[in-house]
């Protein structure tokens, strides 16, 4: 006994000695080594129990390292718009925390409709930052299921409808978090496109859907983005729920994708130990255990990935390959992240990362309607604005889900507009309506209850006396984070306005013309009083600088340059899911029907006009688009074709616009979308100035998934290149044929 | 406005380009770049307010870094005997994490009793692996305060009477522990030498007392151990709280030592704001906010560092030199500890770490008395192990103060005994007596509620019982971590064992001769009784393996070769302080009346023979002393001299000796001390090895200090090297001269 402790004491002690030394250290341990070196190394000193430890949680939100070989925890925090505050160790209350007030980064709806790699790129850096300087080391984000339903509370979190668009900015997105030795994890694999029955509908699509529609944004945060981690989504596919789905992770994300990260539950997502051991899954997080671990015991134990899985391994009833792999790739994780000497130290809720959101913002806020340039607003000729609507008070940080962020501040449209007018013109302010009534979780810092205690009738005679006697009326209403709204959980129960918004809109409008609706939102809603507004601005979820943003925007500051990333259909079943289909489902089976026919290729296929199309966006300036032209008439399968087309700013304010290519296979031996987006490039131009704008792909622009074969087709062919400022204005095209 | 933000995105945009990039790194960044470079180029670049905050807590543990600049929180954590249990934001009560259960090492008090500088350094740097695993970078121990009383209710954190011995200690255990990047935060300087009016107490104390007793051990602690922080404690000196204390922060220790470490205060150790600005004092920390910061407002801005050091600064009436000076060495903090890109990741609660408290506490354990050699225990004659007492199945890791420590598994002397004994002989155990009540703070484990019941007499008679029957008896009593035992907050009401423990003794050697006396305590205790007990054994606070180590030390499994590192006294007025003093004193006044004459000092100077010396310990082998020789007979001021002593260990089994050096000063022109250990060696021999042992001093180890020069002085004359195995078992000895 003694001579043991002898021993023991007598190894350590020479490890004190060469802590600092370069002899002795374990190759784990050694940065010169290649990491999967290191990995193995790691792995073949660990034991059994400690492999299983790193497969599960030991929290809320963070999971065992390896105590005893220095491998640091892992930390995980929810995003993707800002750092999630601190929550107690087994519960979801806050922690009290006074150092965790973040910068709320507007919604990914806003950052993808900026069209701006760089933007996605910043975004990305400074969340990165910010979660580093918190000691995450997983960010849990950003999210790229595709906007199938307008209903979907959750779409606020996504990058739109279009797979190419999604997977273009997310992509810069991955790497600019991960530059700070976070990473990202891209969520939620897959078909997570409905909040109803979310842990129990099963998804029916073919396969040529999921590939062409569902999969392509994933693929580039894996591939191109370099993704260290992917988060399994609630649902079920072919039966299996996606965080063990044995066709999703292993077929597709392991096998045709090669991905080398780390397989996250969504928290509370695992329902089967078998399944959750051979299909791929590596950590479990979230399965139920509220405030349990408080006591003696650990209700952490009674995971899947924990004692069951173990009980199975000591029963001889499973071997260790599958947790091996497990363990290797959070290894690796840990060598990229904790364990990379190299990451900066981050930085957080500090005013660069504030204006960071502020310029997103500004590029993403959407000019929809400007009818006789009503906007932006001249303060010159302007004395009364009216400002109307419970948005231009309320807190859009809070709420809505894992989202919900404890912002450092947040610049309310109304203050953001009395900030930037000042003295100027008088702004006078009614509520018009009151949305949900829930207390701070809906966000509305003052003035609700006296608000609540009058009638509807009352507000509504209010906000029509304050709008007759201004220059200008700014009404600023739309979703917001409660339930059935833009909210996790929960879908929209349809796609009006909620609160009796329509109603005060047409009646605000019938006393003063000179009305510009801000739609603050995450998704579209029908406007039945279109033709009346002038002037209609959708205006998302903007962070912690959103009162700031819309205000430039609307005195002109700013020139807007955002564009969708999602049809505004006039009515529901002008999208395929709730024209074709049974959204959200019956007997938890939800039925793709539309196929790829998602957006604006249900639009364009049915020829439907929708309110505002996809890739649609205005600005203070003119624009005019120059003939389209490619560098050559024919490409062969591994050669790439550029289209260029001169543009030019034909007004007198600076601007930017959004150049977008759509390709069109003019004969296909599938049917496919009449046109798909396949590039896009933002152009900055001055008053009066032109560039050519060059945009290159290859054949991958022009391919299809065919399901038969289970392969990416380009057929040879006709196909033309459409050039345009939305998907329903192409300007130019040129026709071309892939040999 | 647009401008402004385009230009600092653009900014920001550079540094993200940049990030991995060599030229744009600002030199607080460079590592290349020392480190004073990078302090001024960071404080260059921080606001006032940002100052401000890092000088003051923002949680019970924690406070800010710059998070606009990537410099990290500092997060502080209890030792010195383990990491404290996470506790919540702004309370004291335990977060409930499962993952902070750590390693309980022995108490400082045993760690002293090795008289092994090996062990200090593996104490330090396990305990600072821990540290560094669990993300904490300021370590709040080690503690070097004297042992003056006996009855003071933190000496069992601390290293006992003796300055030298101290010192020698300390300094490896602070380099263990900066190994890991994780600083030390020496504790508490200075003169906090009882616990009782400890915040209001103002001690009185005469320079040569202060510099010959109560800094030397804080000086190797800065000066060789190189301390990155050191702990303000919370009595006053002077009048002064010594949380900022002109004399002692700003004259001696920044002037007269230059260190150039951070001064954090005791955890509400401030109490004048002008004092804590102008004295020397970084970081405060603990002042009263309890739960307040769950609220919106911050509490913290209230300490005296915070929001009022602000507005002095805004109103003019304090510069921002003092501020300036404080933010550098929180900086160079940073920069050493969390900043370092080179520090290890270090461990956390294994098996390694036990075992080293396993070693340390083999080694600290002290036989005081085995007449007869009647240790170790020779099972080959045992048949039944009578084991009494509480402290026989008491927690000992629990309890006692700010050490408190939630420890993973903590081996009870019953369970130790039981688990190496097995069947080799039968146990039986009697509780005897029941100490404490107040549930599971004082940590016994079961039963207490069932003991309760029973009277007192009962409990007796159960124990002299059980112990008539035995072989051998093993009374496991002492101390324990409740109030007035060994305990932070309060002081001992005397040297008497506490719950009648004597009695219960006496009556029980009475039925049984062949008992032996375990003494788990951190202090020295009074015994009646101690020549009619035969074995007597010192077991201190041993930690996570402490059962085991005992048990170990008792079969001889172990040969214990532990010293007392403070008087044991026969009563309490066998103390200087309590023979001379008023102690604790009365009108928040304490006058150090014994000056120089601690512990062994006190004893050597009355001739009073103590219950067990400082320095004794014995082995269950034997050693002889040859006769010490000098390298020279004379010595000059800038000279060394070295003394041989050969010692033979003249027993059968292999063993430790602790061979002590004290020196005598013949003649002085100021009383001096009878002797004063000034060198020690450990060496272990083999049954029958000789080894000579080599001391080598220079003339600091001949100086007193002069408080009229306020200088050390060597004076020339006689001096007398005398070898020892403890403080009154000179050995041999030999004269020099300086010249």
């Amino acid at each position: 006994m003694r001579k043991n402790t002898l021993i023991a004491v007598a190894l350590l002690f020479g490890s004190v000695v060469s802590v600092f030394g370069q002899n002795k250290v374990p190759v784990y341990l050694d940065d010169s080594k290649p990491i999967k070196e290191r990995v193995e190394d790691a792995l073949s000193k660990m034991t059994l129990e400690e492999k299983i430890a790193m497969c599960h949680a030991q929290s809320k939100f963070s999971s065992p390292g390896v105590p005893r070989l220095g491998i640091p925890e892992n930390w995980m925090t929810d995003g993707p718009h800002g750092i999630r505050t601190e929550v107690l160790w087994d519960e979801w209350s806050q922690a009290g925390w006074t150092n965790d007030s973040c910068t709320a980064f507007p919604a990914l709806t806003c950052l993808a409709a900026t069209w701006n790699r760089d933007m996605a790129l910043l975004y990305g850096n400074s969340i990165g930052q910010e979660a580093r300087y918190r000691n995450k080391n997983v960010l849990l984000g950003p999210g790229v299921n595709i906007y199938r339903s307008p209903l979907n509370g959750r779409n606020f979190e996504y990058m739109g409808e279009d797979p190419f668009l999604s997977g273009q900015m997310v992509v810069p997105y991955i790497k600019g978090v991960q530059q700070n030795g976070v990473a990202a994890c891209v969520k939620h694999f897959a078909l997570n496109n409905q909040e109803t029955d979310r842990n129990t509908v099963n998804v029916n699509v073919d396969d040529r859907t999921l590939y062409e529609i569902y999969l392509p944004a994933f693929k580039a945060a894996i591939q191109e983005g370099g993704a260290l981690a992917i988060m399994g989504s609630y649902n079920k596919y072919k039966g299996q729920q996606c965080c063990h789905n044995e066709y999703l992770l292993k077929d597709i994300l392991r096998k045709e994708w090669g991905f080398e990260g780390v397989v996250i539950s969504d928290w509370g997502g695992v329902h089967d130990l078998n399944q959750a051991i051979h299909n791929g899954l590596d950590m479990e997080f979230g399965t139920w255990t509220n405030g349990l671990s408080w006591g003696t015991s650990n209700a952490y134990d009674n995971y899947y990935l924990a004692q069951p899985y173990l009980k199975l391994i000591k029963d001889g009833k499973v071997g260790t390959e599958e947790l091996d792999e497990k363990v290797r790739r959070i290894l690796r994780l840990s060598f990229l992240t904790t364990m990379n000497r190299n990451r900066p130290y981050g930085s957080f809720a500090t005013k660069e990362h504030a204006l960071v959101g502020r310029k997103i913002a500004e590029e993403g806020i959407v000019l929809l309607k400007n009818k006789n340039n009503m906007l932006p607003i001249d303060l010159n000729k302007t004395k009364k604005i009216a400002v109307i609507g419970e948005n231009a008070i309320k807190m859009m940080t809070v709420g809505g889900g894992s989202s919900s962020l404890k912002a450092k501040y947040e610049v309310s449209p109304l203050d953001g507009l009395k900030k930037r007018i000042g003295s100027q013109a008088e702004i006078v302010y009614a509520r018009g309506y009151v949305g949900d009534a829930s207390g701070s979780y809906n966000g509305v810092a003052s003035g609700q209850n006296l608000a609540e205690k009058r009638s509807a009738a009352e507000l509504q005679a209010e906000a029509i006396n304050v709008a007759k006697s201004a220059d200008v009326v700014i009404f600023i209403g739309g979703l917001n984070k409660s339930d059935h709204q833009d909210a996790e959980g929960a879908d929209r129960k349809g796609l009006e306005l909620p609160y009796d918004q329509d109603k005060l809109v047409s009646e605000l409008v019938k006393v003063n013309k000179n009305l510009v609706f801000v739609n603050i939102s995450g998704n579209a809603v029908a406007m039945p009083w279109v033709n009346e507004v002038p002037g209609i601005i959708q205006g998302w979820f903007l962070g912690t600088e959103a009162g700031n943003a819309l205000a430039e925007v609307l005195v002109g500051d700013v020139n807007p340059s955002g564009k969708l990333t999602f049809t505004f259909p006039v009515k529901l079943t002008d999208n395929g899911a709730h024209a074709l289909g049974d959204f959200p489902g019956k007997n938890n089976e939800q039925t793709y029907r539309e196929g790829l026919f998602v957006g604006y290729r249900y639009a364009d296929k049915q020829k439907i006009k929708p309110l505002f199309s996809f890739g649609h966006g205005l600005s203070y300036t003119t624009f005019e688009y120059g003939k389209v032209t490619a560098d050559k008439k024919e490409l062969t399968a591994d050669d790439k074709i550029t289209f260029n087309v001169e543009v030019k700013n034909t007004g007198k304010r600076d601007g930017a616009e959004v150049v977008q290519l759509y390709i069109t296979d003019l004969k296909s031996s599938l049917p496919r979308p009449v046109k798909e987006l396949k590039g896009f490039e933002k152009v900055a131009l001055k008053a009066g100035e032109s560039k050519t704008v060059s945009i290159t792909v290859d054949k991958s622009a022009l391919s299809f998934f065919d399901d038969k074969k289970h392969d990416w087709v380009a057929e040879p062919g006709d196909f033309e290149a459409l050039i345009g400022a939305s998907s329903s204005d192409i300007k130019t095209k040129v026709a071309f044929k892939l040999k």
